[in-house]
């Protein structure tokens, strides 16, 4: 006679099994499906979400769960079954307020209003876009008045990605941001020094781009025998269990940054779901923290180790051996120098590391305002354009430069943006952890090696999955709540050296 | 208020969702998984059957079929509905006479036959298989007792592959072939002319072998919009739907045959998919017929197709740009005349069109023996032996090259290898039947086209999907039962020619 918890555990299992064949036929969909197969496969996917909802949201699944937490009550609270049933509880709860009436709607008005985005920018027509954007406002609204909240509305939402974590406290900690980052910027702008890009703008044979993407994943510690690199449009990271975590990249002829800090993002996100506990195998721990929390080990990969000097200097020959042509008259320190080139941009995707987070902060800012009603859909443009000149001080030629860039709006996602930015303060702060407790991290960094640094994020983040909120987990980590303050110290000490500032 | 019919088809829509995903990842294991993957994967394809197997066998299910049955009745016999129905109660029927506890077991004995056949085959020592093969004969009798039969034993299995086709029906048709085909294969082996292929046996660039394959499977009109080509060990053509067809070749950087006839011969069985009609989209009715029956449209494309004379008069010019060093100095008839070497061999994967039906019908004959007691475990290297010597000519040197070749017989499959050699024929007898109707077929193949033969196939084959027995379809499609004839008029045509007999 199995305990009820075996029994959730079962069924648990199934449904993560479920859940990750779902996965697969997005990725396939994504890589290598020819295009003639979306409408079935749109139906498939579709199947399996219902079926997966229907399975986690029954009564009896609601009961299975109330009666395994009773019998391990007691347990540990960061023993992997009270870990278990604390996610399962709150997942349940919040899918048992959303109606299937809502989920049915909100996915077809998602549906239209991409197709209504997609026509909108590429026509740079914001009028064309705007009732559907009013539609996306009034989901939001209505699903976060389902989920409910105590502070602000927009706290609903960001629960969903950060859990437990308050507006107010994101909001504290953007404003400290700007407070900071925005004189750093201008010192940055008006500083004698100018870094010159151009030797990344050559032709780069994508071949060699491929392999050499290969060689970087693995160099920062990416396990190709547990994954997968694959071609996209939209890079992503995606995994099917610890033993199978895949990452995408994309290849310009002409430019090498896409695919190289591409794919070594996408390795921090991947080598982050390598590293969770065999023991959370085929349960919904074995994911990361939070979104912003995976962004950390994506974002760190990326930039902190990936536009680092040390790195670069160990691994510039091998790049040099790839691309004679484009790199033989160049140093390491010419490429360290071109990757960090920062300057004021209209796109968020193109962004560098140190105007990256205006672009997260203005989203965020204007996101509330919608939400909140103090901001039209009709008015985005506008404020749109003026946050932009308050952070980075440029102002969009059009639209699609502007307000249409990005996908994230034509469904109800509000609260996704700031996880972005979050992941790179995120990220700083556990660096600067990583590297007080063990110094030797440097000076592997400095002959490209990530070993030691590997080590300290599987023991002290990637075990542990999606044990903890976000919060817990940094507090656990670091000794102390999120701040701006390693981040800050990080961009300080790196665009003054860059940039020649004092 | 849906009727029942509508709410039955809602059900099989999601089943057969279910099952598209649990087909991809089958193949994304064989094509693209990392092996580490591996466990967990099984994990996930385990519980997709499982849910699928409960959800399909439900007593609910079962009403609903009944009641949708019902609601039909009087719906023509090949009507999409009927068919459906038919289709479905005959599944359900089946699925409901094998007890859960046998398909686990089975499952758990096949897994560990399947890793006792492969240490038996590398170390060619049919001791450490027999007691494994012992089971897996209990376990077919099992099967078939489950089942059930009128006749024979061995109806009960065959059944499952080719739908109400008896085993007498098959002997006497195998019968009549080995009369014929015996003294065929003697004649050529007795032949003066002995054809050379050395030209296959040459370095073949294996970018320039993939580019070959989708030139060749493209000109014997596999959509590529709706398809994809993929790398594995033991190739395959698998479907997730009419738009998503996919095929799947291995490369040999000596040997040309296994991938240009591979993608030739996957291309066939991925074409009737593609060709299934789309009212049969997301219904366990949008597959092909039957084994035989589908290896009759990969067999045709193989070879009645795929080594003609005419076929190659139009392609080898482009097959020899590809590969100048190879083939610069062969004429298209050194080619056609090197691909049509027919000779005996031990390996049924690696035999010619000719006597690849020997192969079979030994197969066939072995196996029917083995579930009727007549032939225990122990003495199969024996008969092996002796049959073929008696079919082909040949002793093998050893048991890897005779009954231990084969994966087929660490699983309880007996009843499966028959339609491989149905198959072939099968496909003379439509190809007959085809050219007899649109004698415009042969002139195209002699340009190197199946426009015409394709919109034949689709026309009276591909489109009904599995709405009829496969019995049915070949009376309806030729006006008479399978027999041995067409085929033996083919292959005596081509033989003849090939090898100067009489």
């Amino acid at each position: 006679m199995p305990t009820k918890y075996e029994e959730l555990i079962e069924r648990v299992h199934e449904l993560d099994d479920l859940n990750k064949a779902n996965a697969l036929l997005y990725w396939d969909r994504e890589v290598y499906m020819p295009r003639g197969g979306v409408a079935e496969r749109i139906a498939q996917m579709t199947t399996l979400s219902s079926l997966s909802h229907r399975m986690s949201t029954s009564d009896e699944m609601g009961e299975l769960i109330e009666a395994a937490a009773a019998e391990i009550d007691g347990a540990p609270y960061d023993s992997n079954e009270a870990s278990l049933i604390r996610l399962l509880q709150r997942n349940y709860a919040d899918a048992r307020k959303i109606p299937a009436e809502y989920v049915a709607r909100s996915s077809a008005i998602s549906g239209r209003t991409r197709e209504a985005w997609v026509k909108a920018r590429a026509e740079n027509d914001f009028a064309h876009f705007r009732p559907w954007l009013e539609q996306v406002i009034e989901l939001c609204q209505e699903l976060a008045d389902y989920y409910g909240y105590e502070d602000e509305k927009y706290d609903a939402l960001l629960d969903k990605y950060e859990l437990n974590m308050k507006t107010a406290e994101v909001r504290a900690i953007f404003d400290a941001v700007k407070a900071e980052l925005v004189p750093l910027r201008e010192a940055v702008d008006q500083s004698r020094v100018s870094l010159n890009d151009s030797i990344v703008h050559q032709p780069y044979d994508i071949d060699k781009q491929k392999a050499f993407a290969r060689y970087i994943a693995e160099a920062v510690g990416y396990d190709f025998e547990r994954g997968h690199l694959g071609t996209v449009v939209h890079p992503f990271a995606i995994s099917f269990s610890r033993n199978d975590a895949r990452i995408t990249t994309r290849w310009y002829p002409d430019f090498l940054n896409p695919s190289l800090f591409g794919a070594l993002h996408e390795s921090g996100h991947a080598m982050y779901e390598q590293g969770t506990h065999p023991d959370l195998a085929r349960t919904p721990l074995a994911r990361g923290t939070s979104l912003g929390i995976h962004e950390s080990q994506s974002r760190m990969m990326e930039n902190i180790v990936g536009r680092s000097r040390g790195f670069w200097q160990a691994h510039f020959p091998k790049l040099q051996s790839y691309f004679p042509e484009a790199l033989g008259n160049s140093t390491a320190e010419d490429f360290y120098r071109a990757i960090n080139k920062t300057q004021p941009s209209f796109i968020r995707v193109e962004a560098d590391e140190l105007t990256y987070n205006f672009h997260i902060i203005l989203r965020f800012e204007l996101e509330q305002a919608m939400l909140n009603g103090d901001l039209p859909a009709a008015e985005l443009p506008t404020s749109w354009n003026d946050k932009m000149r308050e952070l980075i001080g440029i102002t969009p030629p059009n639209d699609k430069e502007g307000c249409l860039q990005d996908v994230h709006w034509s469904r109800p996602g509000f609260g996704y943006f700031p996880t972005y930015a979050l992941g790179n303060l995120y990220g700083a702060q556990f660096f600067e952890t990583a590297v007080s407790q063990n110094p030797a991290i440097l000076d592997e960094l400095a002959q490209g090696k990530t070993t030691a640094l590997l080590a300290w994020l599987r023991e002290n983040i990637h075990q542990h999955g999606k044990k903890f909120t976000p919060g817990e987990l940094v507090q656990r980590v670091t000794g102390r709540p999120l701040d701006h303050q390693a981040f800050m110290r990080y961009a300080r000490a790196k665009f003054s050296d860059l940039y020649a500032l004092n």
